[in-house]
């Protein structure tokens, strides 16, 4: 008998070009034109293909379309002998250039890329300066207005462990629990770029980017000051900032 | 009389999907596909819609396709009396997101932007590890086997200075001239990716690539010790390594 292999593949992609890692149902859109790919359908395809069968990957967690990963994780089982690192290359040389497979190795067979997850470090790129980014442009967010960067890192801080984020919520998609674990939160500056990194155990839809996006209103000097603390314990979406657009957002790294 | 200013940008483009900076005469391409545009025809485009006459950009010196820059300059002379900053702001909102104005300022009406240029810093990227990388994929130049960065650069070193730069001259394009001046060359690493770059006062076509190539084919072992030497005073372009490709190249700055 053939022995079942737990195969885990580390991604980078860029996710311009993509309705996000799975097919979203948006049956209007569809016949307006021409859907994009996901990238779970174009690395199942690549898979198929080597191992010569329907693949099905697990994922560590859904990226939405325009976000971007240099660290997202997918596992999946196979009866191939075929040895991680010729996997890699062999599926490497099946993708397009924007999705790359950084890391492929044998796990334990009940490894499983969500359940198993510890936490998700997200990394979010503003580049703040009069004048857009020609070379970054898919992957920054880019806001003209000056930012104040300090405020920025102070209110942030308080996000930092276990609360409810019913705020920062996707308003069109409620979830039952909504309390969540943020471990860290950083902001960061380096030349004309500001980097806001976050590190949590799980996120409600679209939180990273409604954080962001409140953050942003932080940085122009439209919330006052400890104005963060009460958003949080408002509990109301509509006392928060808007959604940052999801170019700025990158998947870093997934914990296990 | 109007007054006659003389306009400085300074330019970020991402080379990806131009011709180079100028449109370049290649007559048997053009009936087989659509050409791609250059630069220069797009900024000259978006200049005449704001100032309503035909425009001429003079440029620090063209870029091939596929080759972006931070810090490219091209000057203008123009009657309207847009202050600079409106200048830019009006440029931006007519040119495509890869091509990006990030400085206008008047300059004296001799200022020159090919004529004054003193030197240029080049950069070239390669990502250096077995797998591609998807997010950077236009901008670096994927190199997978292992590269002796130490080795790249003590030869590089031998460079720096006036010299007679024939052998990294492009095969096809004879300039009278091969003498220039490498004031500064320096090999980097951070993590994956190794950073080469060169500021001189001036260089000959494809001749920045031909280094890169030929530091590549060092990197990887293929010439013996100090072949760099040997290979500038040869004269020969047949000793160097290949010509790196485009996308890995970025003019960092022109300076004046």
């Amino acid at each position: 008998m053939l022995k079942t292999r737990n195969i885990k593949l580390t991604l980078e992609y860029d996710g311009t070009n993509y309705c996000g890692w799975q097919v979203q149902n948006h049956p209007a859109s569809k016949s307006l034109r021409r859907r994009k790919k996901s990238i779970q359908e174009v690395l199942e395809k690549a898979l198929s293909k080597i191992l010569r069968k329907k693949v099905a990957t697990i994922v560590s967690g859904r990226t939405d379309a325009g976000v971007h990963a240099l660290g997202q994780v997918a596992n999946f089982k196979t009866n191939s002998k075929i040895p991680p690192v010729n996997l890699q290359n062999a599926i490497n040389s099946f993708l397009p250039d924007d999705i790359s497979v950084i890391a492929a190795q044998e796990v334990p067979s009940d490894f499983h890329s969500r359940f198993d997850a510890k936490t998700k470090i997200y990394r979010y790129n503003i580049i703040n300066r009069p004048f857009p980014a020609a070379l970054l442009r898919n992957q920054v967010l880019f806001h003209p207005y000056p930012l104040d960067f300090k405020r920025m890192q102070q209110e942030a801080r308080v996000l930092e462990g276990r609360h409810n984020f019913k705020s920062f919520q996707a308003s069109e998609k409620r979830q039952k629990s909504t309390v969540r674990t943020i471990k860290r939160i950083s902001v960061a500056k380096k030349g004309d770029l500001i980097y806001i990194d976050i590190e949590g155990s799980g996120f409600l839809y679209n939180m990273v980017r409604n954080i962001v996006g409140t953050l942003i209103e932080v940085g122009r000097g439209k919330f006052p000051k400890g104005c963060l603390k009460t958003i949080l314990r408002s509990r109301n979406r509509k006392l928060a900032g808007p959604t940052a657009p999801a170019r700025g957002l990158c998947l870093l790294a997934v914990n296990y």
